[in-house]
């Protein structure tokens, strides 16, 4: 740090994405990405006419998006904030509903990212640490006076919370924000989104990075009452008001638009993740149950770091994570069923080496 | 505001961006964007191969950008943070260099953006008013001990600071950062970027938004020694490290690279100001001498806020502040020779009818 920085950024604790080559040279099971391409409905959104009218903002607004997510999940626009990634659109959230007087909870193990965010702010955080068998029992919560936020399904464990105990903590106290983190919701686990118009104090955040294939796009959207979006949109506004780009627009749109893609690609990755926990389970790990596109798995033999190198030797990303509770771990993307394969089979040699 | 709204929030200033009308209907000055598209190297780096990698994450470093922004300027990539547009940019170093015992200081007309990040980070702001004609004076910041935050030229007056002034401002006091905000600097003031390696407490902010037609695709970055921009990286990674998606990173990767379209462009925007302001003399108007991409205009018979009333009722945007000191003004900007004479036209027909 240089000698000029303020001491509040001395005090953040910035994150640490997952390994990003840029080469393609590994199988990249490493940071939940789809294996399969946007939809050609992207492909004919981003066109000639719309890179050509590049020398023109964005609607800082993001209408055509808005109304597109809100079109899909029976909302209105004034229902949805788009962002640049849920990242930001958390980090909107955080600085809304979290502050002085207003501490934040979350989970002891849990996206990292929430560590950061609340770091950025200042905020007073209380983990709440997840049970002995990484389930996440809402009553732990019911108590905590501040804004929740939830990861559900969380990660890196992949495991759902039933939206009937969500709704539990609603009702326990509608004085409080919980804030829902439903970025792997479309794999499996029961999405809030139908209790926003039952709950003002709900907020869903959701992103197009896994189920919709627009990891690179950097399309996220926070989903609740128009009380709340006003509130984000008020912190959108002091931080960068054009925050979603034109091409980002136009791609997110399409993507939310076709629904018989998400279909098709959400309804493979469950299936490869059935067939995949398998025959992880017949090699001997111990696979956390998983409503994301990851599963998180453990082996009695070989610890989490071994097997992240082993893999990676080998030319299979994945990610490990040098953490209380969870170093025996490691989470595994759920990829294409050839790329599956492929781990599958080095993970099998690495355990005959044994 | 909602009852759930932190006091934090509340306290907000957030901006309002200038209107952005999506369908077309107005010839459109109002927001400094390029009226050319962006160079034949986007169209053909936004290609099918790049929207079919949209599944995967972007670079968090932003490697392919950076290099190529060093490689124009001739820095290392270590001198340079890409961000999605220079707002984010500008947000990460008002969060890196200003805080508890770091106040920041920007000029009473100047961008209004920087009172948003300042209250975003609940800042100690001194404004020091410009001088009497608009001028910035450096001597009027040579004690301030903070943060110093210069637009150059400065916006809406597209009046510039001479280099020499802000060296000797740097080198007055090397222990606080100086940031010039060199949005609008290719239309003919002097960049502070060949100081970047004699002055490690200078941060260049620059765009792609103007002389590189791509406003629509947010391409901001800051230039500085590497222990600012190790700074800023703190801040990012605490924020959104995918802050820059893919396709923004190819768009202006190669856009910084045409060199030759970036040098006609910017010409030929020049040689439209100097006659758009000899055209708005003629008519009476006094224009304040700019050196970026818009001009700053007021008449003599008619306020500011009936000349951008009248301008939009005819089919012509302009931005017009209701704010102290600049109410009589108008901000216009250089768009193409076509939309000049449009402007031209309808500011004659306006001022025939007094």
């Amino acid at each position: 740090m240089s000698r000029w920085i303020s001491q509040e950024a001395e005090r953040l604790a910035p994150y640490t994405p997952g390994e990003q080559p840029q080469d393609q040279q590994y199988v990249k099971l490493n940071t939940n990405e789809s294996p399969f391409p946007p939809s050609p409905k992207v492909l004919k959104a981003i066109n000639r006419a719309e890179i050509l009218k590049l020398n023109l903002y964005s609607d800082p607004t993001c209408a055509a998006l808005t109304e597109a997510i809100a079109r899909r999940y029976e909302l209105k626009a004034k229902n949805v904030l788009a962002g640049n990634g849920s990242d930001e659109v958390l980090a909107f959230a955080f600085r809304a509903f979290c502050g002085a007087g207003q501490p934040v909870a979350f989970a002891d193990v849990t996206y990292g990212f929430y560590k950061s965010q609340a770091a950025l702010f200042d905020l007073d955080v209380k983990i709440i640490p997840l049970r002995e068998d990484f389930t996440l029992h809402v009553d732990d919560y019911m108590d905590f006076p501040g804004t929740i936020v939830i990861a559900n399904p969380n990660a890196p464990t992949g495991i759902a919370v039933p939206r009937n105990d969500i709704q539990r903590l609603l009702e326990a106290n509608p004085d409080r924000v919980v804030i829902v983190d439903e970025a792997y919701v479309d794999f499996g686990a029961e999405s809030c989104v139908p209790m926003i118009y039952r709950y003002d104090n709900l907020l869903v955040t959701q992103t197009m990075s896994k189920s919709r294939s627009l990891a690179g796009g950097r399309v996220g959207y926070a989903l609740g009452s128009p009380e709340l979006i006003a509130d984000l949109n008020r912190v959108k506004y002091s931080f960068h008001p054009y925050n979603v780009n034109r091409l980002s627009i136009a791609a997110g749109a399409a993507a939310v638009a076709d629904e018989a893609y998400f279909a098709a690609c959400t309804a493979a990755i469950r299936q490869t993740r059935a067939w995949t926990v398998g025959e992880l389970e017949n090699l001997g790990f111990t696979v956390l149950p998983s409503q994301a596109n990851f599963v998180f798995a453990r082996h009695s033999q070989l610890p989490g770091e071994t097997l992240y190198r082993k893999l990676k030797e080998n030319g299979v990303l994945v990610r490990w994570f040098d953490a209380d509770r969870i170093r025996d771990y490691i989470r595994i993307t759920i990829g294409s069923m050839e790329q599956m394969e492929t781990l599958v089979e080095e993970l099998t040699a690495i355990l005959e080496e044994l």
